[in-house]
């Protein structure tokens, strides 16, 4: 029988301590609600002496923000954040020139470049009064500052600088609510739209709504991407894991959902909704139109929630899988608003364009009553509004270059130079690592990860543990020292206990695939010669 | 006795239930925490057959999102975005123009232009190609093209589009922590600097990490900006109200924060920190520095946290008043890193740049241990990072041109304009509701807002009842209704019970304030003859 495992040896940021994220029962989670009124009104007189309180203590934070993690950004990136600033101050230092960091989906920290196209409106979106200026024509191109006035047009009084409806601006909703259409063959509701920044704050929003305890459960693939155990974690819920099928290249069995929820309801949770991730990450397989009805019809059978995480729709490197938005695949087999609650989460940060630091994105929130909209729009309000810039990239991605357009050609050698060059080094990554003694990796269909797993010898295993460390860590972290190479240990994600994976982008530029395959296999002999049993 | 209310009539977007935020028990909040393990491992085989679970109900969402309310963007301003509405599909289908947006303080929206230097930097750095061409000498001045370029060697790999350090850009903090430093007078170190997408995301992740049940509470202002009230419900603490006595101007008495410290005590309420807005919101005062040094005296004797709302800073409008930062005082008390932990919240929407839709901020961390830090940033992380233009637009306004470059003296006279002109409508505003009947209003020393109490008469009050609303909303609503002009009700955010007030910015453009005067004085004289006792 397997048992759920997801966490490291050591805490975030070196903190030794020996929690587990989702496999212990924390003494952490044990925070008590009482039943006293939330309120204060008027003081009762009171002549109590007044005593210092202890000051903050990190025992006395909210438990449930101790209890989260988030392994893209944990303990491997701060040694790497350490050895960069050391190469810096003192170049020479250590066996390698730079860090590469393969954690994180951040191409342009890499080298990508952004589209022209994209940044020529913003840029003029951000300073319109160079709009009318002949020296403009010369600089940017004249679809652009075409697109720019449009825009500007749908924001009430031009003012980018305004914070905009609560669910976004309502011109930019309509463009993002035609771009849908137009991938789906189905109709989009600008309604339907909030503007976020980047996906995973409506991740948040979602969970906020949906979980009121411990006993509300979130159905999520395992591996998954940390971001949704850190939000239920966060927010006080529990994580309900079903395993992807590592034998059939990530597949997603529907059998294996259902007995999870099955099981999770024998223990008293109630299951609000299904995370789906598609393109997957950090597995990168890319779901079959088949599975994908399977799962629309067991989310309406139980009345799950289902939500989509599409932020890696355009990123897809094989020829015999194509993207299908979960939307699309309910409404082409007949559900509408009544049958399926559906969100779709989609983020100008991944894709071809890769605008992480633009934090632009939206959700599509359908199948739901007036009521609970509302309850989403009283919680995006509480924020007042997603950055006008985010907002501005997210309905360019869902509308690029049109043929005939001035920037047409230019964008889609761009667009196409990004995609093709991220399928050869995801193929070439794959072979590196498939050569490796020990090491199996299944293809990355799409997304912008492979997420091999390492037989690791069990004297590694020893190792580890006798330096309180989980063993992928071991190898994560040994490799990170000798190489400069920066992966996320499997157990960050979540994997079948005994098995040991680490998560590595396929982002790096394709000048540097060569020497990282080459450090990659040198450490990896080295340090099975090692550890070899 | 007095007994603290905050609420309206009606609920958010016309939903109808009688709720109130903070002074009911409410059935809402009765949510159950259950005793059971937080994880689900894997199942024990199960032979349940399914049975489909109900839809998602408003009623199954998270009690502490029903319970929370955002007044600034509730109901009233449901209804004028309905008569915007019809007002552009059927121009002349009511006795006013146009909706003026007095609820909200979004400057730009009302017509503010944005500073032109702030504005050329964030284009050069979204589309940094143009740097180098010579067309961009004529269309950007020198010193916007210096700073972009010092910017840009500021981000790694110079890549706008890539997801920063969890806390923001290393280098744009070192700059923010100098024009704290300059403003100050005392060290601010970049490490304690958390960038952040405006100051409310700032505010939301200080409550994550204080609010551990109901019975932590956050000692707030009432009258308060309802971000604090909606924050603390939706994390489920309690709010704390202290009360600041309009008849003093707004005062804040150590004594009476003191007395609901005591009164929160003795009903075992944790109170693990005291908010405090200044220069005050909705209120407008600003804090005497001797009237701050108190406040750090309390917090450091009572083992508070100080959390500061300093986003207001350059909004003061009297010569005898001055923006003292807490950090300052605290500092010029002799007060260090062990004595008290404060956090100061500054965001781009305000001051004289007013750049809501930028989304940018920052909050200054001082005074907590490093295991506490290490849990702020490991939230911070979270979410990846704050958009990158709202870190560039921070370090902006922390240090905008300085004599001798090219854009200072247009810079100067911008700002100027715009902070000479806000001093001028808040007195025309204030001067106009004091020669209302009914009306006393106090002087808007600072922020963006003037907060009048209104005498409602009897027979009004009668009339709200019957439609079972609040006497101000009832208030603010027939004012809507007849002239356009939209207020919030005092109801949002708190007053002392039994007293009405409303708020009402100092935004909208000075050529449109001698209408709204007119129009205010007409509806108000109307509304008097008509509901006169």
């Amino acid at each position: 029988m397997r048992r759920f495992v997801i966490g490291r040896g050591r805490n975030f940021l070196n903190r030794s301590h020996q929690q587990n994220l989702l496999s212990s029962s924390s003494s952490h989670c044990q925070s008590r609600f009482l039943s006293s009124t939330s309120v204060i009104d008027s003081p009762s007189s009171s002549s109590m002496a007044p005593t210092s309180s202890p000051a903050i203590t990190v025992d006395s934070l909210n438990p449930k923000v101790l209890k989260c993690e988030y392994a893209v950004r944990g303990e491997i990136v701060s040694i790497a954040q350490r050895l960069q600033q050391e190469l810096q101050t003192n170049p020479g230092s250590h066996s390698f020139d730079e860090i590469l960091y393969c954690n994180i989906g951040n191409p342009q920290s890499l080298g990508q470049q952004p589209i022209t196209f994209f940044r020529e409106v913003l840029a003029l979106c951000d300073h319109p009064s160079i709009l009318d200026r002949s020296e403009t024509q010369g600089l940017f191109s004249a679809d652009s500052i075409e697109r720019a006035w449009q825009i500007l047009d749908q924001i009430p009084g031009r003012a980018t600088g305004a914070y905009s409806h609560s669910q976004g601006i309502k011109g930019l909703r309509d463009t993002i609510a035609a771009g849908i259409e137009a991938r789906d063959g189905f109709p989009a509701d600008p309604n339907d739209i909030f503007l976020t920044d980047g996906a995973s704050p409506a991740v948040h929003m979602m969970m906020q709504l949906l979980i009121r305890s411990e006993n509300d459960g979130i159905l999520c693939p395992i591996p998954q991407y940390p971001l949704y155990s850190a939000s239920i974690a966060l927010h006080g819920g529990t994580l309900v894991p079903y395993y992807l099928d590592e034998a059939t290249g990530w597949g997603l069995e529907t059998s294996e959902v259902k007995k999870q929820l099955e099981a999770a309801k024998a223990k008293g949770i109630t299951v609000r909704a299904l995370v789906v991730i598609n393109p997957g990450n950090p597995t990168g397989q890319v779901l079959a139109e088949e599975n994908q009805r399977a799962i629309v019809e067991f989310c309406k059978k139980e009345g799950l929630v289902l939500l989509a995480d599409e932020v890696y729709q355009e990123n897809v490197y094989v020829p015999e899988k194509k993207f299908h938005s979960f939307k699309k695949v309910s409404r082409s087999m007949g559900y509408g608003e009544k049958d399926i609650s559906l969100v779709s989460f989609q983020s100008v940060s991944k894709g071809y364009y890769g605008e992480c630091g633009k934090r632009g994105g939206y959700m599509e929130v359908t199948g739901f009553s007036a009521e609970v909209r509302e309850q989403i729009y009283k919680v995006a309000s509480v924020n007042l509004c997603s950055n006008i810039s985010g907002q501005i990239l997210a309905s360019l991605v869902m509308s690029p270059p049109k043929v005939g357009d001035e920037s047409y050609e230019s964008y889609c050698a761009e667009r196409d130079g990004i995609l093709s060059s991220l399928a050869r080094r995801a193929k070439t990554l794959e072979d590196a690592f498939n050569s490796l003694e020990g090491i199996t990796c299944n293809k990355a269909e799409g997304a912008m990860y492979l997420f091999p797993r390492i037989q690791l010898p069990e004297k590694a295993i020893k190792a580890a543990e006798a330096e309180k460390t989980v063993p992928d860590a071991f190898y994560c972290r040994r490799l990170l020292n000798a190489t400069g190479i920066v992966l996320v240990p499997g157990s960050g994600f979540g994997q079948v206990p005994g098995t040991w994976h680490f998560r590595c982008t396929i982002l790096p530029q394709e000048d540097k695939i060569p020497a990282i395959v080459t450090r990659l296999t040198d450490f990896h002999k080295n340090f099975m010669d090692k550890f070899r049993n």
